[in-house]
């Protein structure tokens, strides 16, 4: 039951003491989850942003629903996923994965045929859709990992994507951020959401068995 | 490193040993890590259908992308989510959390006005793509409590939504299929995916230090 408690333990902080700092050793370990996600045929098509300087975190400030947290939690982490799929970028991936796992040269070939010719008949919106999604499953993966190491985090989806992008140069990359995730140590007394009970939707409104 | 080490020991399975099923303690548990999952505003705008039924995994079968898993497998989650946000979904939820946090009613008043308007300006498509990305962060964290107690799994895109859809009579649900994830345990002489070494983007490829 060790994710269950951390899961229990966790909520989504919303006031962080900017004098704690996480350690770079626990950092890893959560980008780490991150990079161990499942992903649509393994394509990984995201990166992860790890973001510790005060001057960056001071420069997406303005874009920040909550510009205190942005402000004054340790890290953040910003997800950002490739902007298209594209022939070259799952030849990329399938050629590590056959050389890693001591395969002939073009073991996949045919698996990879068939994701460019499904990915060719989409627009690049569909595509973006489809890797921001997947995202969402490191990004889960990656506040579960913290909550484990007991260190508090805030997912967030509510900051100026267009300022991100440009800050961080995405654009340039092929990629364009998705979520944040931010990192640190939670000021007990100004989160208001800290002493308030966790609450989920029913398992009977949740759940259905068949 | 508890985590890390259940992501590492996970694959998608590409076979299952029909003959052996997941009790019914450690499905409540996977589905808990789900219902625990954060989501946006923490609407929680989807639903888990656990099919345990051989029957109505049958009807699935022909729009499977690997009918053998779907006939095979223990269990399969079915993730669906809100096919659109309604002010009654949201007054639903935000109800039941000032309830349950003992707080005056209508304090979330001003949030929800906010959260009403920010997605009555949006179409249903938009609503459903937002929806739609939450249910993979639950998607992660029961595949991540499957893999603690060392249950195998598969979460997969790939299956006819319509079909799901239809079956389960989500449409009249106001629910959308999203993923599924398959459980059980693995028949390992079948499963080609068991042996082969787990591939994943390298560290310096997969994360950016600020």
């Amino acid at each position: 039951m060790a994710l269950l408690g951390d899961l229990q333990w966790r909520h989504a902080t919303k006031a962080y003491d900017p004098t704690k700092k996480v350690s770079k050793e626990n950092i890893d370990k959560i980008v780490e989850a991150a990079r161990l996600a499942p992903t649509s045929s393994g394509l990984q098509p995201f990166k992860v942003f790890v973001i510790e300087s005060q001057a960056i975190k001071e420069k997406l400030v303005p874009g920040a629903l909550n510009p205190d947290v942005m402000r004054d939690c340790s890290h953040v982490l910003v997800f950002a996923a490739w902007d298209k799929y594209t022939p070259e970028r799952i030849d990329n991936v399938y050629e590590k994965t056959t050389t890693e796992r001591g395969l002939p040269a073009g073991r996949f070939n045919a698996y990879t045929d068939k994701l460019k010719q499904m990915y060719g008949a989409q627009t690049a919106e569909q595509h973006f859709e489809h890797t921001a999604r997947q995202t969402y499953i490191a990004l889960g993966l990656a506040l579960a990992q913290a909550a484990e190491l007991r260190i508090e985090s805030t997912p967030a989806e509510g900051f100026s994507n267009e300022l991100v992008d440009e800050v961080l140069d995405l654009h340039a990359q092929g990629l364009k951020s998705v979520t944040l995730l931010y990192l640190g140590y939670g000021d007990k007394e100004k989160d208001w959401l800290a002493p308030m009970k966790k609450v989920r939707a029913a398992k009977e409104d949740f759940v259905v068995e068949i």
